[in-house]
Formats: C-alpha cells, sequence, structure tokens
C-alpha cells in the first residue's frame, strides 16, 4: 500500500460493535495503533473450560499484526493457538472528580482486539515479532542486544493476532455535572495521570564499565 | 475477625494454580490487597457465546468484596450476573533491559480473581460498593462529592466478587542474563516506571470559586 492509502479501519462485528456511550467509540486504526505503541502491558483473554482467563503480556506489534509470546511450555498460551482470544490495552489520562459521586470517571484509551490467535512458525517472521516485542519496551533495543539463538527461538512460542476485528474507546473530556450540582461546594476537574520513568539502575555486575543506559528521549512514549 | 488473626490466603484451584515461573506466584491475602488498593483500573474477563471478552473497568475494594459497576444497560455486565469472571489488575514497576533480547522483561505486580459475580441488590452495600469504587480513585472522596440519590443508585448495576479464588504474580528483581553474556558490551539494568498525577486541572465552569482540589498526598499511592 501506497502511503497514501488510508489504513482500514477496524472491523465492526456484533462483539465490537459500540453500545454504552457509543460518542467514545472508534474503529479509526491509526488511532488504534497509537495506544498499542504507546502502552507496555496488554491484558489477553482466554476461555479455559468455558471460564475466561485474563492474563497481562508484553506485546509487539508490526504494521497490522499483534505479536504474543512466551515459553513453548506456557500453557494458557498453548491453549490459545488457533482460539478465540481477546486482547485489550488500555491508557489511563486522568482521574475525573465531579461534584456527584455518580459523575466521577477516568480518562483512557483503549483498545479491545478479537480474533484467532495463529502460532507463528516461520522463523524468520518468529524473529522479527521478538524483536517487535524487545522494541515495544525501548525502541531500537532489539539492535543493541544480543539476537536470539535457535535454542532461544525454540523455546519460544510465538502468536499472532491480526490486528483487523476491534474498536477504540476513549474518554477524553473533562468533568460533566448535573446542571442541578453546579454550584455545589465541591472541587472538581481532572487529575492527570501518566505513567513516567525514573533514571535507570544499572545492573551492579557491570558497575565501572562505562556503559551508558538508553537516553531519556527513548524512554518517554 | 481479631486483628491479631492473619488474613485466610487466595485460594489455589486448578486455575489458579501457579505453573510458569512458580517462584513468583503467591496466594498472600495482604499482597493481593495492596496491589488491588494502589492501582486505579482492573481488567475484567466476561465469556460470551464461548469467545473471551476483555474490558477495563474502575472498581472498588470493602474487605474481601471486590465491586464493580456500570449502567443497568450495559450489556457485558448484565452477562456476568451469576456468571463466571476474572478480573486482573497489573501494575507496571520497571522496564527490564537485559543483554540478551531474550531475557527482556519487566516487573510487575498483578492479582487474578476468579468467580461468580453476584448482584448487589441490597440498597445499603450498593451505596457502600459505590463509594468504595469512588474512593479508589481518590481516598476520602465520597464523603467529600454529593452522594448518589435514589434514581441514581437505580441507574446504577452492581456486581460483587468475593476475593477468595485467586494468586498473585510478582517480578521484582534485576537482570538475569545467561553467563556467557555477562561481558557483552550492552547497557543491561532496570528502568522503574510508576505511575504519577500531574497538578489537578480545575473544571473552568468553577473558576473562581476559592474551592481547591484534595491534596497531594492523598493522590499519591
Amino acid at each position: 500500500m501506497g502511503s497514501m492509502t488510508a489504513p482500514a479501519p477496524l472491523l465492526e462485528t456484533d462483539r465490537t460493535k459500540l453500545r454504552r456511550a457509543a460518542g467514545r467509540g472508534s474503529f479509526d486504526r491509526d488511532l488504534a495503533n497509537s495506544i498499542l505503541d504507546e502502552a507496555y502491558i496488554a491484558h489477553v483473554g482466554f476461555v479455559v473450560d468455558g471460564t475466561p482467563r485474563v492474563l497481562p503480556m508484553a506485546y509487539g506489534r508490526i504494521g497490522e499484526d499483534l505479536y504474543l509470546h512466551g515459553a513453548v511450555g506456557n500453557a494458557m498460551l498453548k491453549a490459545s493457538i488457533s482460539a478465540q482470544v481477546c486482547v485489550t490495552v488500555t491508557l489511563l489520562d486522568a482521574l475525573v472528580l465531579a461534584r456527584s459521586a455518580f459523575h466521577h470517571s477516568m480518562n483512557y484509551r483503549c483498545v479491545v482486539l478479537y480474533g484467532e490467535a495463529l502460532r507463528v512458525d516461520d522463523a524468520d517472521e518468529k524473529r522479527a515479532a521478538l524483536d517487535a516485542v524487545v522494541d515495544q519496551v525501548v525502541p531500537g533495543r532489539s539492535s543493541e542486544a544480543r539476537p536470539s539463538n535457535d535454542q532461544e527461538l525454540r523455546a519460544t512460542l510465538v502468536l499472532r493476532l491480526p490486528i483487523v476485528e476491534g474498536s477504540v474507546k476513549v474518554r477524553g473530556h473533562g468533568v460533566v455535572d448535573d446542571p442541578d450540582d453546579m454550584e455545589l461546594p465541591v472541587w472538581a476537574g481532572l487529575v492527570p495521570t501518566v505513567l513516567t520513568t525514573s533514571p535507570p539502575v544499572q545492573d551492579e555486575a557491570q558497575a565501572g564499565s562505562g556503559l551508558t543506559p538508553p537516553s531519556p528521549d527513548r524512554l518517554v512514549r
């Protein structure tokens, strides 16, 4: 696709159709990608014996595919091969303090993806996927660290979820209180939240090496 | 229970049994509570038509019960009444940058709870639960804001998940690299992460009111 081609929107289906607060929802792929690229952790839902399981996982994105990984013995991942999963990535942006308890809320950006997770067997795709997972943590990091060797690759299960069926939901506005409450003597407003990093702490085994950590600009999302 | 009574641990079952990296896991209730009390968002898993759904939700804790809430018309919540849910709460503590791509990781604290979500019909319990959800955002906030009126209570569905079956998983240590990699000229260490708040931004409709936001110490977790 040429760079002038608008990306295909996420697919609206019965399970991605936005029902509650539909005004907060969209199927915009660029918006979905921006959320996926900013976060560190996905919450991945599986069904085991008919009951739900939700686990936090690292992930990486390459174009229109999202990749998960884990040890080949990981029971949850193994159970997800060719099974339906739900991958949800959420960023918290603000606490919303209203005059009424009822209108308290949070500002957030959230992507929910659905689909069949496919096992990645191709060695090149597997390497690229694992690089993406490392680069999700710090951009460019995969080209600095020792690459995975064949043994490590064999020990790793990689799943691909095509980013097709999904939706985005964003609350990004201020306090909404009832007209009757506007004059109440209760402070109302937003408390912005952001995930920040503190200065890197070097492995003591490396003390005196002169090696330097990734520059701060690479740690800002 | 007297304060000297140790809290009952979380229940180990087939689905909470820790398999991978079991050394990171525990069933310690105090640890679970500390994680639940520090976070803002839970990722709640449901099964609909046999497939998993995962949505971010606010929540509150009172003792050994966790509460979720939403509009009475919320299809996902309605479908969860007396159904199995999985509630996962995750805190990210650090990026773990190893010398090898393979040993990159994240430090985190995570609680995974399972059980049947029960609809709360008792008005007093419902009010207490909604207060807990507001106080989860800012401690003590429920006593400052206008309490919910009967109409708002009727419009709200509250679910209780007893905190019984679940587990905690924590990665809280430094970089672990292979012995052969220790001399590689690749910076290794932790990049601590923390969710921080910025100064509150008052609702413009309240400008000049002289009302003051919650003090900074109430916004620190």
